[in-house]
């Protein structure tokens, strides 16, 4: 299947899309802090929210837009506010920024909005009209690299992928960019990731291939455990490449699922390695559970156990904690077949505890990526969950921060 | 309700208890390990363990004892070895300890038996032998305060209580010890507490007030979200008072509930202050919930956000953390609703940012005790839980020990 390429360009990557990063002055700091992503040619939309009931206007907006079915020609991203707990002024104004976009880019197609920043304060209005009108005309096929700088927040750095494969002769992309290192900034707090793809995808399967692959990815990301009001991935489909996707059956749609799967792990990952106060990127793989959702669930469980991020931190191979984390995941197994591995040393086998190399396990525990391998049974579910570990700094970040 | 008077005694303040607590050397500090509880006369028993899966051998032979139905005469705990993940060797010392408290104290009834400690180590049964055999005469009314210090693991303070009400003109006692400040040590995980009464409480109706209990206590939590392997809180009824509960609805029966439930939160509460790392306690009181689950749910989300802790150590008033978590609790409730306290500090009113004085409220979280007020709607449902704030010292402790 993974007969794709890594190409430069990220979520410009793919045939008729558009992009650029400035400064619209939303950020104290000056950092960009305005994004415009834009497609040629009205596309196929579709994505994925937080499930929080406290929810910012942009999450409850383009679930409207993609509500009504209609295709979608742009999508804009603020940082610097949330744009959360601000009641009707917040929601007007989520509805005015898509207008002026709408407006700027000469289109009656849907556009999708998403913030990041502080909660309970509104958008400073007057730089985002501003600021939208200054964007437009600088959006570009080369704007990937600055989209992916002018959307983080407190990331470390940007995070963006592009992958090619050929389908009936003819190229297809799909390119992705995200930001979302932990609650880093106390109210910095948001996932956001934005793909793009150049094949035609019929509109409810590109929404079950979004779905699907985020199941696979951000949703099995963990830096801190908290949700925030902000988070969404939206992906659009725009037909570019000539390749249509229709029977989810095919061969093409099992190629564009796996290469849409691979972007967002991709970013996924990233996402964990830049974690807040992260000094290693965690993997935690589960075999044998009773089905996909459940070795997800366990490994999920141990990836974002404070005491195994914290061991994984002090280099402690300390395999009790993770036996403990699966143990209260809520998915139940025996413990006698119980099987955990921390990169090549094997800690416990079938519920025992094994010999092993203290020291050589401790030092394995130093690189910057851990794998941790976890067994609970003889079913066919597999999962794999990500994570970093718990460092002082992520303490740091939070408690000096002032809002 | 509330018509009792808190009295010195802790575990053996009810009437036919005695405890003691010593040094069996099970731990390498050499610091007491060993701690036994006994009744004058056999008891009914109740008992709340963990749900993890991966159970320490305790936990299953207290299971069997209390599901056979029989009188407990003592409960035997020891600090050091967890016997967790020890496979069938660890059953048959546990089943061993319990038959040297019977033969020890020439008893037939049935003996319970905890343990905290590392996992995955075998019980050092020689020093169990010995420990029992020396432990075993030193029983005494007066062993209350020993035995509150011998269970402790990584606890900076004992934690330990005693009430005392009259029903029906007789004085009837409950008193209870616990142990636990979160995961400290990495494999000293466990939270512990013995409860004593002196009335004489049908079994079933026994098992039903401390399951209710416990839902409103010790379930409502906190420190790092971790269940361990080897959780439990045992409860003992042994009529010594005179006084009889046979009716759920009588008086007395709720006069009973209402101070075992103030017992057990009165101890929860010392957990949390007790956190790893703590510099305050945190109380977060949640209503106008669909119900008391609800309510709980979300108090406990709250107070176990790992960037809300932060900021509480951080003396930064950041409601919005308050709100994101509340929103992600996975009750849903209409954020139009949502009110947020802190101390008298009103940041959120019907889901409306409001103005503060943000260095009055900083100055607040200085506070040893921290209270958060969360209304979510016109619901009944009330809810408090109890955590920590998240320190430096959370992180040194968990990474810097080392097994």
């Amino acid at each position: 299947m993974a007969n794709w390429q890594v190409i430069a360009g990220g979520v410009t990557a793919a045939k008729g899309y558009k992009a650029a990063g400035i400064t619209a002055g939303l950020k104290p700091s000056g950092a960009p802090d305005l994004t415009l992503i834009a497609s040629d040619v009205p596309a196929i939309a579709a994505g994925v929210f937080t499930k929080s009931c406290v929810r910012a206007a942009c999450v409850d907006f383009n679930r409207e837009v993609l509500a009504k079915g209609c295709h979608v020609s742009a999508i804009l991203c603020n940082a610097g506010q949330a744009n959360a707990s601000t009641g009707a002024e917040g929601w007007q104004n989520a509805v005015e920024c898509a207008e002026l976009v709408q407006k700027a880019l000469n289109t009656v197609d849907g556009v999708l909005v998403a913030s990041t920043g502080v909660i309970g304060k509104q958008l400073l209005m007057d730089k985002m009209r501003s600021g939208i009108a200054k964007i437009a005309p600088l959006i570009s096929p080369d704007g990937g690299e600055d989209a992916s700088r002018s959307i983080m927040t407190t990331d470390t750095v940007p995070k963006s992928i592009a992958l090619e494969t050929v389908i009936d002769g003819k190229p297809v992309r799909i390119g992705g960019i995200c930001k979302g290192s932990g609650m880093i900034h106390p109210n910095m707090a948001t996932m956001l990731g934005f793909v793009t793809c150049d094949a035609g995808v019929e509109p409810k399967l590109w929404q079950k291939m979004l779905s699907s692959s985020i199941d696979a990815s951000f949703n099995q990301v963990t830096v801190d455990g908290d949700t925030s009001t902000n988070d969404m991935v939206l992906a659009l489909s725009n037909g570019q490449s000539g390749v249509v996707i229709d029977d989810e059956n095919s061969d093409a749609a099992q190629q564009v699922q796996a290469m849409l799967q691979e972007v967002c792990m991709s970013l996924a990952k990233a996402i964990a390695r830049d974690g807040e106060g992260a000094t290693c990127m965690i993997e935690v793989n589960v075999t044998g559970a009773s089905s996909t959702v459940a070795a997800r669930q366990i490994a999920k469980t141990i990836v974002g156990s404070s005491l195994v991020k914290s061991a994984v931190f002090g280099n402690d191979p300390n395999w009790g904690r993770i036996a403990a984390a699966a143990g209260r995941s809520g998915v139940d197994f025996d413990q006698n077949l119980l099987n955990i591995q921390l990169g090549d040393f094997v800690m416990m086998k079938d519920g025992t505890p094994q010999e092993y190399d203290r020291n050589a396990a401790s030092d394995y525990l130093k690189n910057d990526t851990v794998i941790i391998n976890v067994g609970v049974g003889d079913g066919s579910g597999e999962g794999t969950a990500w994570g970093c570990d718990l460092s002082y700094d992520y303490v740091k970040i939070n408690a000096e921060y002032t809002t």
